[in-house]
């Protein structure tokens, strides 16, 4: 379904070449002022066309807020958005109206749903995430005043991979270069690799880091609505991302509980842990230590080769995209990620306010 | 919270000590036979005590179905059942009662709640994945009829790790060794690591990878409730879960566009793949490929050794868990992953089954 | 929250004097032929301004469906719709900043939320009902062609009440005037008290009647999500209810078993009851006779003669609408019920061709 | 659905002769003490056999916890309670087994579910709202300390209605009679009217008004989970409701808006109503004065007398129930519309008490 959250709900919608895509945002709270340009500046680190590495595709991804704002606050009730396509001029899209390109949601959508919007990929675009960007920075408004940031960097590109955790790095360093990575050495090597890339027509992965610092102990409903948990659906819902790990995530299962586990202190008068290996979430809850996860995004699925497929009649046949394309999401990926990582956490910082509990 | 799931609903309760841990199965299918000897072996395989690579700790374990089933069959009302916890004798805690064990739940719950049924981990406790494992069997028997398999397997236990990928082993030689490896002579270094961290009072992590075969196409409901992130959302709600990747997961960021997209062909009058990078899941939608993904399970928290950390008020202390431990989930986490995945399978199955589209 | 049901989903926004107001239709059926003129037909029968016993404002109420729609038909994402509000422009809300109109949300949302949209009611206007007849239309268009027809009427307006239950009318006949009442002498009646009430300055109530036809057996799941339960909900949501019930309602509690009970009879093969005092609805679900059930409305609470009230500040003032209101709101109110019946109808559908339950 | 509420839910199961009924509380506020001889006292007010009013049939209905409570005090856990049937031995069904009961459940869920639990009705039977009561006790608990009651009584029973509103009576006089009617003179008649219906096999309906007092300003979620929409939801949910209406209700449709609307003036500071024909709740928002509203129950379908049926063959056939039935719902019903409302108030409260609105 398109809606996100629980008491925080996202309803997104929209095609990548229909007139529009949007969202509404739901149990958003009341009073927060809305800095638009904030808004603005996360949606221009999301949007194509912003350098040599992302495609040369042009929106301006305008967003244009229709309710649940008076007088520059929101007013508790749910705050729509939408943003134009202004890209959306009927063209020729050759075989693509029945061609199956491989990799892409076109086989699935037609079969699941009798019929497809097969412009541009339809709903199963990646220009959906422009939507989440749009929310996710308002959520983070929201996060500001309780101390909580979010952010994220690209921390891999095809085998090009930092090789030290975030604490190694400045991350706000992560702005100032095009792919979006804290280290500037590796970011220039992941640039040329991109570039050689699509030169050659062709896309490569990677995967972003996330750093959420300052948010309280106590985030994550258990069992099922674990803070790891609502995560890993959140990341899993972008577009191209393949896998979710927190904390050591993979590299867990190779060590042992005597070296991975977090040794409780006591840090001036604060309980705190030596090491950080829980990456902030235990049991399924905030811990109070940053939280911390990557996201493995596959390569993009369109590449300017030639490529062999089938037609919804099941006929052979070969497609290739033309003109422009994203050889590698990740860059654009990086605030997507934030995003949805603020959305969950305002979520969760909802529901615990409402928790209720009696301490003794 | 502790509901799972949209339309099938699984809502579970039970402390490791109290008097007994259960579930609500609700919105199962009508009319399904109840093979109550299937549920016990399901049960048998997450059992403690089942062999030396697992806890010592002996429970029974055994189902009591409380409601929904008449005459042998399930009648589409709750299915209610309980374990009862004949292991909940009144035991002295040392210091337990104050004490949060280095990377586990106790510190968040206390904090959270301001309250902590700290006997044996309370709610957090691995105990409750009985629970999954027989709402987990229930659903497969309903999903049997539609042809449709869910088969784990461990993959790695500390740096022992299968090289190749499912297919290449007969999956129902995983349960020829206790390790429940595919791979007799990994399963036998596998097992001989886990006694040998065992002996040393350690503990080790691992990899279950997952197998669902004959699901149809089009479960899963973009753009939140994909199939990836609900199976992401499933597997990283299991105690000590640090990560979820499908299809080929986080190699995918390495690769190449040109490499990893699945051609579609025509096979006797099918549309399929001729990889499976994909994992069988291509914008959030099955695709009629076998599903495929790999869990990442850290080593258990609690150890043999002494770890020091503080108590409630925060003062240093030391702790050294006695008796009896589970060396390494990951043999008795196999079956927990295949309910959580048939759970996920079946909900889909029943939305999709209700999806009223008209095809032209 | 500003999401209804449950795989058939309506989220909804905006306020009375904003930019628009909207909503996201998500869980509709694919391949539905969507008839615009069918869409905007119920639309006219909602709008204000369209006969002497309705508010004279008049908006065009024209809807603008952004998504969810290809070629014609429905894609099985979410169709969303805006409409645009033509008369926000800037006025002089004197005193209404700030003083509590009584009888309206003023006062709960300046309590609430701590900020409020104050021009014409903001959200809590009942312009959000357009929103609602839109969606209910496209949930009418995916009814129609399983032969389920929703129908409502005017039954009460004031001390005018018909004194028949629905078979004793030609529901079709509510139609051919104003008031919506397939009586054409109470109708008259109805009239003349509303255009008196109207001169004083004053409001009047009513009920709605609603009858559903073709509904198979099966719709409603129990317990909480009773047919009659969502309907109650569904309709308690609408502006100025105060009250609902189905079948023989409030009188069922003044008789005797023996006289209320439904006797069931064979009648050509099919099961079915002599009388239908359960309004069509036993033990929550559908059981294939006609659903009827009645909605009661509030006088509207804008009257032309000045009321006192307090301001937020707590201190006392007087109001006094000017201009133009609705003199009683049943006549509009008739699609309303219709719309959000049809919601709830296609939801439960789709979860009952969903069951998959095994038949003996 | 068998789960009820949003952030407090509560999950039921179980059938009239199976094992067991229970249920599952989630998100209940921690550090609650469970005083459970007032759990006790609630069900024994619901539980049959009461008073000659009542069915005869004896059950226990004794709760025993499973989880949740730890020395005392609620947990922030799932609260998981059963209650044993005791009444369950296998019996002679005669021709149950096969015949619809006029007005029961049994046709739909037959033909729903193709499969059914004949015996006493199974999840269909009203023996379910014994949970309902359990889980409604524990929400007074958490309401208590913040000053919320929650209290019904028994207003009419057949033709014999009470003529003043609520604030007329001692509230606390109900408990005085069995009947559960605050005017004893009242409840007298009620009384000689249920037991003549009784002695001719036959049964009565009635009218159940329930108020809520010092409930705070702001529960409920507009538009959908507005206070009034939730309220009649979990009403029409209960066994054999047939109607809801708050404030005024039905008597509002024949109203004048003059007359109607709730003067807002200020006493001693604080904003509050002249009136209180909205019934506490004004756009579905409570406003701070008392809630109340009224639930109509029809007689019980179950009579002594013969009745013409048809069985699932569609034959005709002739039942008659035997022995013990409850000749009117009402007094018992009392305590199952607090407990409802009990849950819907605690649940809407956690949800305000998250709002992190920020006030200006």
């Amino acid at each position: 379904m398109n809606t996100f959250g629980r008491i925080l709900t996202l309803t997104t919608f929209g095609e990548s070449h229909g007139t529009a895509i949007g969202g509404v945002l739901d149990g958003f709270p009341a009073g927060i002022l809305i800095d638009e340009e904030f808004v603005r500046e996360q949606m221009r680190r999301r949007r194509p066309g912003q350098s040599v590495v992302t495609t040369a595709r042009n929106e301006a991804d305008e967003v244009q807020f229709l309710s649940g704002i008076f007088e520059g606050r929101s007013t508790g009730t749910p705050i729509a958005f939408v943003i134009q396509n202004t890209n959306n001029r009927s063209a020729d899209y050759g075989n693509l109206r029945e061609a199956y390109r491989p990799s892409h949601a076109d086989y699935v959508y037609d079969n699941k749903y009798g019929v497809r919007d097969y412009r541009g990929g339809g709903r199963s675009s990646a220009r959906e995430t422009a939507v989440r960007v749009c929310a996710g920075a308002l959520a983070m408004l929201a996060l500001r005043s309780y101390g909580i940031t979010v952010t994220a960097y690209t921390s891999q590109v095809g085998d090009i991979a930092l090789d030290k955790d975030y604490k190694a790095y400045n991350l706000a360093a992560a702005e100032e270069n095009i792919v979006r990575c804290p280290d500037a050495s590796a970011a220039e090597r992941m640039q040329k690799l991109i570039l050689d890339v699509k030169r050659q027509g062709d896309t490569v992965g990677g995967v972003v880091t996330c750093v959420i610092k300052g948010a309280p102990v106590g985030l994550g409903e258990p069992l099922y609505d674990k803070l790891s948990a609502r995560l890993a659906q959140a990341m899993l819902s972008i577009n191209a991302a393949k896998g979710f790990e927190y904390g050591n995530g993979f590299a867990a299962a190779a060590g042992r509980g005597s070296q991975q586990n977090d040794i409780f202190c006591n840090k001036n008068g604060c309980i705190t842990t030596l090491t950080n290996n829980s990456g902030g979430i235990q049991g399924g809850i905030s811990n109070g230590e940053d939280i911390y996860f990557r996201v493995a995004f596959k390569p993009v699925a369109t590449i300017l080769m030639e490529q062999p497929t089938v037609n919804c009649s099941g006929e052979p046949t070969v497609i290739a995209a033309r003109g422009r394309h994203d050889p590698c999401v990740v860059p654009r990926a990086v605030p997507i990620v934030e995003a949805m990582a603020a959305l969950v956490i305002l979520d969760f910082l909802r529901i615990e306010k409402g928790n209720m509990n009696v301490r003794r």
